[in-house]
């Protein structure tokens, strides 16, 4: 189907509710039609155990089609596609009047200016949207096998740029059907690691017969909610393109109108002046370069690996290709209030190098806590002791969740949403902002970053699912 | 006044309808308790004689505080603020699997990083909305004076980087008070001849009695859209600020979901491959530079030029800097029609080197005819032809309007919003959406271009005052 819209003779309503009801009533259900949730997890193991995957450190040396280029000494493949780890230079210079703190840096980053698709196909069974998740093996993922969208997949993968198979179901999102598109927006990812990458998050309706492949499997979002609560077993994609269901605002309001709100995210935007600028890898200061990995001189922040990877249900049957792997475990997590019986979480407008437009909307707390562990407390991340002592009883949500494990390699992260101290008076660049309204924003590309997304469908899960635990 | 939020102990609804109501009401209402409308435009020309202001060409050699830079020939200022004349180098490699159309081309380009503020002041009297409008001189303007917003001022001008007097009523801006503001956006401006530049575009109320020096007036929404049918009276800044008036939809619906055209926005975005590169304006191909302008080898574009200025009522008296010249009055137009009853214009998505992300709506055409002159037919934009010969009688709105005069001389386009042959069927890339959904595209930034907020703005002022002229 082309993407041209062909007019029909009447209008519509500009908002579909429908959607809205009817993801509600999936989020109340949690017995699936096609597979029960406590099987899910033993499902994925087998999945894992069925296909022989393998995942082993190489030196760059041993790279097949990716190597160092000449002059840059940028790390690209042949090609010139998929993406490539280059140089980034980051110069902050905030304030108002330009009097604010100034912060300059280097860093390797990965270049990837193509804009993949995620996307989930949902259908209904029995009266009720269920969503088709595939078991897909990222050889980043520590598990290897998590649950994934219906369809991931760069532009490189579906013009089949590495040669590999075709990508199921891709004819439901390469364009959607119009009349069954419920999400469709260009989300950006880690702004810390990628050089302004973004993916077209879209989960899209279907009526149709679908093959279910083994791989496969369709569940309710009651299903998915309590499946969130499990440590790495929703992947970073899926979790992205979950927090952009048009779920229907139930609270009473907010502490500040949508007015207010993208009111002071502009004034956040326009008092950071961020100046990113890509540079040849070669010339980064402050970080080596050995023969398996490219590393901070001081061990912190990342290192740029190499693997190889051999498995049988990807695309490609095996391959080659650099990864970038943390260097501890790192938190995110959101502060959470309750204001006139409406449960607000403090967002953070949060500048980094690789996103687009200077800031977006983090997570309260959002770091690797050992790369500030050589700092005194008061340069440590405002909220992150808070969080690192909440005890228990503050808990709400707690889960593991590991990121893209296509391109980073066992990055794990703490996700948290922590009942917050009522006294808590939010400092410059914090504000209170309902989940509703951070749905809205996910609408739009650029609001809400990748952690605050995953936090966001956490929320949503622990609303729907509030018992935790699987 | 702080941006940090000091939270109220209550939640407040999360729309404010208020707004709505109040801006119909002075959209309905053509006398202003401060100036009868018919006196405005004398007004202004009194203003311009009140003040000596004089613009000559000059050559590059004598720009004082400007030059090119040594070794990439870019034109900067030498305190390395406010803009810089550099290099653009353009891929575009469209189509879903990168098989569409490739353009590459090289060209001048201002690079401006800095945020600036666009801020209309409003404030009830006799129960009416009135907005504080400045005649302003720019240079660039063909007739030096025009209506601006209340504030109009680059980072450089309000932090004084120019030595030069306060900006009036900017405390009002920068930043608003979270209680009185109506809008708060950062769009952008030309992207074919800015690279990523935005300002801030606000709307603020106030119940302050604020001064009202001789270059002010406040003004109905009712009598600023009677104005707008004037050639050369509001400027683009006031014009781009009026675009995002929150104005009540009030028609029935739309051809598409709002939801659906977000899809199509999403999927033009994803289709095109548009990768901009600065480059050092020496290297720029096809260009060539005199003693007095940098102009297009085949004499197409624009001209990079070089102005004295010397005024009275400016934050600083006189001063040189370059400016950009079109070679032609341009065209931005709108092709109308009704859709059951509700008025839908024709959107393009364009895709532009500037643009921080990829595509912009813009109108239907939007060219400088001049450019494609020597082009074959089919190779013209389409729609130009249907634009360039439509009857008189299917002419719904016209009038020239000047682009930002602090940047671009004499640069004017005719604005026009013709009603359609019914029989249109909008190629790939078009789209039938309608004025309110472009309203609301307009909270956030990067949807709706310039070209087409000026003419959003057109469409409101030709809805509150349909009998046109002035």
């Amino acid at each position: 189907m082309l993407p041209c819209l062909v007019p029909p003779i009447a209008v519509r309503p500009r908002h579909d509710t429908d959607h809205a009801d009817r993801i509600a009533l999936s989020a109340a259900t949690t017995d699936g039609v096609h597979m029960r949730t406590e099987d899910v997890r033993a499902w994925i193991v087998e999945r894992r155990e069925a296909n022989v995957f393998h995942v082993e450190h190489i030196p760059f040396a041993d790279l097949d089609q990716w190597g160092f280029e000449a002059v840059t000494g940028n790390l690209v493949h042949r090609s010139g596609r998929f993406f490539a780890i280059e140089g980034l230079h980051v110069i902050e210079h905030d304030g108002p009047h330009g009097d604010g703190p100034y912060r300059e840096w280097q860093q390797p980053v990965i270049k990837q200016p193509e804009v993949g698709i995620l996307g989930i196909l949902c259908k209904e069974f029995d009266g009720v949207l269920h969503f088709l998740m595939q078991a897909k093996m990222e050889p980043g993922n520590p598990n290897l096998v998590q649950l994934s969208p219906t369809v991931q997949a760069t532009r490189s993968n579906y013009t089949k740029a590495h040669g590999g198979t075709d990508v199921k179901l891709l004819e439901y999102f390469a364009p959607p059907d119009p009349e069954r598109v419920i999400a469709d927006v260009l989300q950006a990812e880690q702004g810390s690691w990628f050089f302004r990458k973004t993916n077209r998050n879209m989960i899209v309706e279907t009526v149709d017969d679908v093959p279910v492949w083994d791989d496969f499997c369709w569940l309710t979002l009651g299903q998915i909610a309590e499946l969130m609560h499990a440590d790495e077993t929703i992947n970073m994609n899926a979790r992205s393109v979950l927090s952009c269901l048009p779920f229907h605002d139930t609270a009473a309001g907010a502490l500040f109108s949508d007015i207010q709100l993208l009111s002071w995210f502009t004034n956040e935007r326009s008092r950071h002046d961020v100046r990113a600028r890509r540079i040849p890898l070669t010339d980064v200061c402050g970080w080596k370069q050995g023969v398996e990995t490219i590393e901070h001189e001081d061990g912190r922040y990342f290192k740029v690996r190499a693997v190889a990877v051999k498995g049988s249900n990807r695309e490609k049957v095996s391959w080659t290709q650099p990864l970038l792997e943390s260097v501890g475990t790192g938190v995110a997590a959101f502060l959470m209030r309750e204001i006139d019986g409406v449960p607000h979480v403090l967002a953070h407008a949060r500048a980094d190098g690789g996103f687009l437009d200077t800031v977006e909307l983090a997570p309260t707390v959002q770091c690797t806590p050992q790369n500030y562990a050589h700092l005194p407390a008061e340069s440590r991340p405002p909220f992150l002791d808070a969080v690192l002592d909440a005890p228990k009883s503050r808990i709400r949500y707690e889960a593991i969740h590991s990121e893209e494990g296509g391109r980073f390699l066992n990055v794990r992260a703490r996700y948290l949403v922590i009942d917050a101290d009522d006294t808590i008076d939010p400092p410059p660049g914090y504000a209170w902002v309902t989940p509703g309204q951070l749905t809205a924003l996910t609408r739009h590309g650029h609001y809400v970053n990748v952690e605050a997304r995953t936090l966001l469908a956490c929320v949503n899960a622990a609303a729907a699912q509030p018992q935790g635990g699987a």
